[in-house]
């Protein structure tokens, strides 16, 4: 059983706290500390940008290092990203002022950045805020820190839900951001999660890894893959739950996969200029990774994108993505509908098609497409949105 | 000795007409007609979007068949694509209309068609304008052609050489069109190109695709390839010039490369909403396709286009892409520039560069973007566009 909660439930055992360092603006809070308590546990899946980030690199360290992490350090404004080794002492540098602040080792803080690609970090502004920012941790943290994550989302993303396990009340919690550059590839820009279950670390990373591929991984802006995406999960053990058995951990994962289905979805909900949801559904393949394929081709097409944004029923450039895919298919057996609507089936338009049906579907401010590959069984889905004026105004506006 | 000449020259042995038929709009030409005299050959490259169009099909088939194709018909407003076994009727019965006015096999006859997806052709109206279009065919037609096969193109492209060869003048002139739904994976939209050397079919298709990887297929507006793209290559054998030796065919297909270059050049500078050429060179590459498959990346990135787009030096896209490429790489080698400002190496800034240098390489209306991959000797260029809001009001409109 589970329960969606409008306000993020705070985790036993996680404190957050957000600060105003004034790294690219003023007066806006930029840096964001997650705290777990002794005995959590903490595991991660990262950008696979080969590009990726100094604070990746460095958190990507220490999780190997530590199975014990006890500070999560967040910072906009600047992503740190294309810094070499100068990046990676300025990441460096403030987990070691944080740690010996909170007297634990540098090893147990993992640092993540956002924000504009290829600048540094102003580092002692950072250092200056550290002491308000421990001080000031607190457990209802969520909602400000899913605030001051923000950079051109223009909302905050919090999601929380309590599920039922051996007749008692656990809780999970999660927080993202993300509106552009969005194609994760592992996970989002960023998301942090935690959970007052009592899981292990390789219980967690298995966690992840489990859900992943149908929510972060599922869905794509623009698809351009950040430098940056990070997806981090923490347990905190204090629940009265324990997961021990092979079920309890699939219920936890169900309730997992919720949270990052809910997340994802939002950050797609608040991409960049978008004005609609459009969930591509995939079927009917020899194997979820050709129907991925197919789906994030016609994700990502400029032209099925700004059709969606027209609401205009100009299905030829969906059988034209389709087509494109480099996926091996036999048109004849492709159909493609959206919501109840067939529209193209034996390669081309479906006799009961009419314009005005398609017409309704598109108009609608969530659009469902599936494609039947009529080849096999798997299946696979991709969440995207349109692409609007709006989206170029906000990325050639961005940075000037 | 190569010359390019302003108008278009024309071939001894090819005439063009146009007509308007009414298919989509009221007086506007929109179909095109041209005549290969007796003797003539003719080859191509067709798009491999699986979804390929009535007349691709039609066109390949027919080109199989005989070696002595005579007409090459195209209309715009409909692409009679996605319209299954009736489309294919359609683009037949009008090359059997056309076979028996002209007195030749139906066989004899290619159909191309450009415009909307998922529509058929208006077979009478066509057929009724083909008796005109026959009586007014004339070696000066190409700039009307030119004209009559465009789309959403701006501008009629058409380009013509002379070249000289064992010390005579031989002709090459092509005229194409496009302008979105542009990654032609083998060739553009349509592209009709005729020359008066004397090459067998073998020669002409080997020319082909001798030409068309660093020419058409390095090209991309949206990353969308079309149903319908096809490139076409006539020879009519009536200029005094004969292709004799392997040294002569590869003088020619220096000038056809020179030729194709410059339409898929054409296509890029008129693309729906571009303002700029982007011009992107990878160097140091282990193999040339994943030379192409980072140029690529880079190119369809909407990031990138649209900073390119805004004039902002925001390397950071660039490098994200590179590293989203899905192609190994050691990121330490790998070395940016713009014009001969050199951004990034050592995976990061570079020492020497300014915010102002990069800025002032981003404001011209041609950008060159170079990437040494630092691996190996394999190269490959990209031509591209930037991402403009007018390419979505375009694509927004295009249709209703």
């Amino acid at each position: 059983m589970w329960e969606k909660s409008e306000k993020p439930i705070p985790i036993n055992g996680v404190r957050l706290s957000t600060q105003a360092a004034g790294i690219r603006y003023a007066n806006r809070q930029d840096m964001c500390l997650i705290e777990v308590a002794a005995g959590g546990r903490t595991a991660g899946v990262f950008t696979q940008n080969l590009f990726c980030a100094a604070p990746v690199i460095l958190a990507k360290q220490h999780l190997k290092q530590r199975n014990d992490i006890r500070y999560l350090l967040i910072n906009t404004g600047s992503a740190n990203a294309g810094t070499g080794e100068e990046g990676l002492q300025m990441s460096q540098k403030i987990c070691s002022s944080l740690a010996s602040l909170c007297q634990v080792e540098s090893q147990q803080v993992l640092p993540f950045s956002t924000g504009v690609i290829g600048e540094g970090l102003p580092v002692e502004k950072m250092q200056k805020v550290l002491p308000q920012l421990v001080e000031q941790l607190t457990e209802d943290g969520w909602s400000e820190a899913a605030e001051a994550i923000m950079t051109t989302d223009t909302r905050p993303k919090t999601v929380s839900y309590r599920f039922a396990l051996n007749g008692q009340w656990a809780h999970i919690t999660g927080m993202a951001k993300g509106a552009g550059m969005i194609k994760p590839n592992m996970a989002t820009m960023l998301a942090f999660i935690a959970t007052d279950c009592n899981l292990s670390q390789p219980q967690l990373q298995e966690s992840l890894h489990s859900v992943v591929g149908s929510s972060f991984n599922a869905i794509s802006v623009d698809g351009d893959t950040s430098t940056n995406d990070a997806l981090m999960l923490m347990s905190t053990a204090r629940s009265p739950v324990n997961i021990q058995t092979t079920e309890d951990l699939q219920v936890f994962q169900s309730a997992l996969l919720q949270v990052c289905q809910d997340l994802a979805k939002d950050i797609i909900l608040d991409a960049e200029g978008a004005t609609k949801f459009i969930n591509i559904r995939i079927s009917g393949g020899r194997s979820e990774s050709e129907c991925r394929q197919i789906g994030f081709c016609i994700a990502e097409s400029p032209l099925v994108k700004t059709a969606m944004f027209a609401s205009d029923a100009n299905w030829g450039r969906i059988l034209a993505a389709v087509g494109r895919s480099g996926v091996a298919l036999d048109i004849q057996k492709v159909r493609i509908s959206l919501g109840t609507t067939l529209v193209v089936e034996g390669g081309t338009r479906a006799n009961s098609y009419t314009n005005a049906d398609g017409q309704r579907e598109m108009e609608k401010s969530q659009i469902d497409l599936s494609i039947d590959l009529g080849l096999g069984n798997a299946q696979a889905h991709i969440w995207t949105c349109d692409l609007s004026h709006e989206y170029i105004k906000i990325n050639a506006e961005y940075r000037t």
